[in-house]
């Protein structure tokens, strides 16, 4: 997998994907070059958290794809073509072939169900785990999704988004935010205090799905959220250090406050 | 599955339940009473939004279960027994012999992968319909979950749920996520041009997860942003009409401002 990881290299846009962006607009296609060229397309910037989640699945599935950038500064996710694909105007959109898709959590449950057989097997539940063990990863994808989600974002932008934007932050909503999401980083260090990740023994979805909230929390100066947990601690150290992660925060700029 | 549905009656708690509440609360129980006494139990009461989820998911389904109900003016969703099988404190919880669930909507999805073979067997995409189908059904079931229900949520409680509690609203509060959810049903609006249902041609898990925020938004006065776009209000229809959800409807108590 680490072979595979390394291979990136940029691509000529192949001409399967959308009509979008526009050539003239210069999309970023990535490919990680040891399998033939990919039907699978992200559209999407890597910096946006939704599209880092593809983009960490992808990987730790050993899937080959092209990125294909849109310009959020350009507005380019609010254009006629790419509303066709997202009609919330949001970022990602993915494309396999003829299929297309929104919405990250949806995308990555496809991925892992498209792709059962290639790379990490484990991460909507072990083989012969069967029906309880993906209800597991289910039920912490869905707490991500619901109780980690809506804080952490807004701590997401505010602390990081919004300075890199020039935007005023809102000092009375980092501190709401901050309190909902240590109230849910309580919860998941008594969990983590019995598993060694979310939903039970194996790194899944579960855990893989805040890694893009998570990494840009820390580095907007909340880290302490993280290490004053011990086994929350235990659990980032564990999961952010994944090569697939690992290669996500590479393909991310860096803006000035991260 | 009229026939199932028409069967509710009150019985006895059964001894394979969690040890929560304590009996002397006088728990709730249902079942359909035409099938073994279930496996299934379902802790929360059914006015609660994802309680009602889960309830018309195991309706659709034709499962029988016992409803045990959690008295949150008791604070019974925060006892330490309880705890153990939600840890955020919240309702529902659920029970199926030796596996214990929460988050409403991956308790749906497991529901609908256990009874593959019981009552409705489209919900998750139609037999045939391949990992495609499924993954058109989660897309739209995330966009429920991330983009429907944070303002309907809200909605909801400042629409249903404060005045029936005393408490005041927040007038602003309303008016942003009125918008909010304006802009949500203008994409569905577009969708359900195209489609009958958001995920296809057949009724599923998407469409169910929004009669509970869908039907309080409503009876709370905010009827319109359904009935003035033409195929929302065609939709809502079509799916409030279903007889699960209007045997849940019926589980419900009428506060006054229903």
């Amino acid at each position: 997998m680490l072979a595979t990881l390394s291979g990136y290299r940029a691509v000529s846009r192949p001409q399967r994907t959308l009509p979008f962006p526009s050539p003239s607009r210069s999309p970023i296609a990535w490919s990680t070059g040891t399998q033939e060229m990919g039907s699978v397309t992200v559209y999407g910037p890597p910096i946006s958290p939704a599209v880092s989640r593809v983009l960490a699945c992808l990987l730790e599935k050993d899937v080959v794809f092209n990125l294909v950038n849109i310009d959020m500064s350009k507005a380019q996710h609010k254009s006629p073509d790419f509303l066709k694909i997202q009609p919330f105007g949001q970022v990602p959109a993915f494309q396999d072939e003829h299929t297309t898709l929104f919405e990250s959590r949806a995308i990555c449950r496809y991925i892992c169900d498209k792709y059962a057989d290639r790379g990490n097997r484990s991460l909507l539940g072990r083989r012969g785990g069967g029906l309880v063990e993906r209800a597991h990863v289910e039920q912490w994808l869905e707490a991500e999704g619901q109780s980690f989600n809506p804080p952490s974002s807004t701590l997401v932008f505010q602390l990081a988004f919004a300075p890199h934007m020039g935007l005023p932050q809102d000092a009375a909503a980092i501190l709401l935010n901050e309190g909902k999401l240590a109230k849910v980083l309580d919860v998941y260090e008594r969990r983590l205090e019995e598993s060694r990740f979310l939903a039970g023994d194996v790194f899944s979805l579960a855990d893989l799905s805040h890694l893009p909230n998570g990494r840009y929390v820390r580095a907007g100066g909340k880290v302490e959220l993280f290490t004053s947990r011990k086994n929350v601690a235990r659990w980032w150290e564990e999961i952010s250090m994944r090569p697939s992660w690992q290669k996500v925060v590479e393909m991310q700029p860096a803006p000035p406050s991260f």
